[in-house]
């Protein structure tokens, strides 16, 4: 298993535009094979950031998932919303 | 439920004793009633930083276990090994 952790520090106005988006890609992404667990989370003390924590079988799942047309075609557009930091790491 | 994304960068020749201190630790919090998930992670593409992803059950769950002694007696120890950034988070 291979887990996600997104950080996205939204810009000033953005938030809805960027919510809608991820609840798009979550929705589809929640849908592939590949997928355990994919929880949008927002920073208790800062409302500007979020964390998306995204689990997937393996690197093949994430290869296919990366591949899709809702990850191609959403994630150009939310990259443009926030600052974005993403990590992959594995269960020690 | 609060999510706590805890990410580690430890020092150079510190990961034996930092993955002690985290089992030793982890253990034990995941035995509290507050616990859901307590999972340690490590980075994929660079084996010095871990990522600790911890789910409770609520902010008074959170309270209590920062009080813990296990808490208490293992957390500075920790601290001295890497460098340390906590971020809490609630589902969307």
């Amino acid at each position: 298993m291979i887990t996600i952790v997104a950080k996205f520090i939204v810009h000033k106005g953005q938030e809805s535009a960027f919510l809608k988006l991820i609840e798009e890609l979550g929705e589809a992404s929640r849908a592939e094979d590949g997928n355990i667990e994919y929880v949008l989370h927002k920073k208790v003390d800062d409302p500007s950031t979020y964390c998306l924590i995204e689990k997937w079988k393996d690197q093949a799942a994430i290869d296919f998932h990366n591949n899709t047309p809702h990850f191609t075609g959403t994630v150009p557009k939310i990259v443009e919303l926030a600052e974005v930091s993403i990590d992959l790491y594995e269960p020690v």
